[in-house]
């Protein structure tokens, strides 16, 4: 509605004409079940955003679920077009994301038990573990209806087609060899 | 961090050096407590704004929690600075917005469970209810660091001081004295 | 022109070739004519956004007359989507705009004869009512071509359809037999 | 109020503590005053942005009067930050704008009469002329609360120290002299 | 990609489908070769924006290249939706841009030589001139994928159709007839 | 100048009154100087952002110069608040960005040569070589006066403190005792 209603084409989700918007343009549910944690990271991230939900298209903010086995974790991320506020519904996270090369490379953690929130800003690298014996959910909010992710490993090791090993050497400091492997492994989706 | 550190003073929030920026500053614990709902509405709101999490400065992203009695309800309200996806963690809600005037102020609702999302425009007045039996909880992402509320009922009829008896009587087509009760009501926070 | 020159889509107009934008897109007439103010609520506004004027397409600017018998008013109501800088021509106005929640609802107003100004800040509530003994004649600019406008009492009690009596009765303190009574007054266009 | 409330220093203004914020901060007279149009132009500009208006501070928005003498001219110039809507009080206007290179330096013109709106799209070199035999009156909305107003003439010709003749008489097709001779009548505020 | 991925319509240019995007979409070659400088102002811009880079759609941001023949210039010009950062990359420049009308038209100027980086504001009129024995070039990057480009004589006098010369005249101080000459030469593109 | 006159604080530069600027406050030199690239990576990078020159503050755009010695290489990064427009000047590069998640983490690489460009969108990582046999260098226009860079080796190794090696273990696939090894590698700097 508002802003959606005059917006046809804007970030390329065909906006309906407004006066035909229905409730269901603006739901979504499901996100009260588990996603499936039975994954090599032992974690599963439920969207919430305009892909799902057409009538977010230019709000600006989207939502997502995540859950995690024990010892499951999301992996070093970022998020290029948006801010994140995490809640822990359940279980024991530790979290933390990285500042940038000019500060230092500053590690800021936390530990998070339920009904703890986490900010993690724009852009920065982040991750959250789950250190507790139990599964754990979170919920985060985001100020972006596409906020996208990027995941460091399967972004690095795992592009298609593969980054030339010597490179991804030389940067990482790891034999090429090293890099080789982990390419087989990310590239495969593994 | 990112952003918020080289702001210093933007939306009067003083950012510290970032280099002496700690967790703490990204944090807020307590979204796991009830909030206390014996009030007139039987409705509560946890904030997780700026005002709390003083790293959200300049991120552009807060939460909050609500927590719904049986019947207990969030009434018509605006945010004037954000828009808003939430998600039902415990009960049954039905939730809704209105459009604007150039779209007939059309009515758009929901009855939302548990796991359910669904989404309010920026600037739209909405509301949600319990209608289940039991307590409700739900939790929202909005994109602004301080989106701000305007419940209409009491920015209308509970002014201060109180907006002229006559003028509300005839945009609302109530009687003067009716206006007046309610602003008595509204106006000692009834 | 010039952002639009390049926009054919972007918020649901569909932007002409700008080698082919003639003044017409960038023009509207009949501003000076007093609008009809024989209605309940002795007021008029006259349009002057994107859908009277093309060439406002992205341009994020746009403007309204307001025509005010005596004792006429513009109701209590916002614009989700910009703030306002109103302009006496003529008559005597009371306007005001409350503040949200968090500021108390705190009421400001001022009593604006011809040449006065006066601002509304985005989303907040507002009203300006004719004081004066003649009609009175004001011109406003807002920051968006689209501002839109949410006029409180037409979009809680005449929404369509209805919002349940009963949950307006408990959010207005309002008896469900007067909110009814409403909705029939504001539903039917009264 | 809104936006402004929580924001301390943003574009150098520094905004009081919202709880103190009076309708005098949101409020500028005499916008009903005719300017004194007894200079070369026949033109003048009463301004009515954030440096009169405290309260218009990151509300982004702002306006001003514009009188004309007959045959007084708003000369060539931009606002480098604001789009404008333009609204003919009284009298009769040439307005017009130029595109930028890439699209021939098209001039898109329209004779104005009272009531008549027009646009002038952020950037854009643009002018009024009051072609009639009467005073004129404008009043403009621009979005930005300090749009800024760049005369081309007195930007080129006036600059303080003034612009190298050889460059401009190069840039201009002017015999340096003729450079020289603006500049002594511009760079004294002629 | 990124944001782009999301686009179809944004700003004009048709976004393809992202996964069929290559490296083409995201690539210019050609800037290393020398513009043509023999023109009346010695000077040639070879532009990299969102008409040559496709994939530069709702990325904001742009870049250029100038050569200058000795005493070549870029004449004063704005860019209505950038600010600009310049390196020199070969010669010796005279760089200026003359402030807004209520900061007295204050000319800032300086000289460049190879290496020396220099920032024009949004919306400023500026100029560079080669004030060395060599030909001179520079690189330039802007915050909008299509900044435009007024280059203010073409503008003022070179407007197709022209701009009345007794307006110019009375704006720029000049006998109409001089603008008629000046009319002549710049709008048949000389 | 321009937006920055009225800018105090914005962004934690202290902006100077602007009536007290002057062509310093908008200018840097050096950036014709090679970088030292005896490093591990080859590298060297020579900002020329806020930091360097305060006239930047608000302007949105900055820069920078790199230079490569052969088989040098800016490794995966990202810059967290702005896109990127790189030209090369000298020599020959291997450059590439990796699409998010959802787009399969494709690979985007192009082989640049003198006066070739090549953009990457906001947030993405991407990475350069020089693939030539002499020195390489750069010069990249960015939408931000600000953009941070992320080295994602230095960021995820590299962190102080260390980030616990069995995460970064189980999220790059790596035994814990190779990512120790390469923890004690970058987070001395090497």
């Amino acid at each position: 509605m508002c802003v959606c209603v005059l917006v046809v084409f804007v970030n390329g989700k065909f906006c309906k004409d407004p006066k035909l918007a229905t409730a269901e343009d603006f739901f979504l549910s499901g996100l009260n079940k588990p996603g499936n944690t039975t994954n090599r990271l032992g974690v599963n991230e439920t969207e919430a955003n305009v892909e799902q939900i057409p009538g977010l298209n230019t709000l600006g903010v989207s939502a997502f679920r995540i859950d995690y086995a024990p010892n499951g974790q999301s992996p070093p991320h970022i998020h290029p077009r948006a801010s994140e506020i995490l809640l822990v519904l359940e279980g024991t996270l530790y979290a933390g994301f990285v500042t940038s090369d000019n500060l230092n490379n500053t590690l800021i953690t936390k530990v998070l038990h339920e009904g703890d929130v986490f900010v993690f800003p724009i852009g920065l690298i982040h991750f959250h573990v789950n250190i507790g014996n139990t599964s754990a959910v979170a919920y985060s909010g985001l100020n972006s209806q596409f906020p996208g992710e990027i995941t460091i490993a399967d972004t690095i090791f795992g592009a298609h087609p593969r980054i030339k090993p010597d490179f991804l050497a030389k940067a990482f400091q790891l034999d090429p060899n090293v890099v080789k492997d982990l390419e087989n492994k990310f590239g495969n989706g593994n």
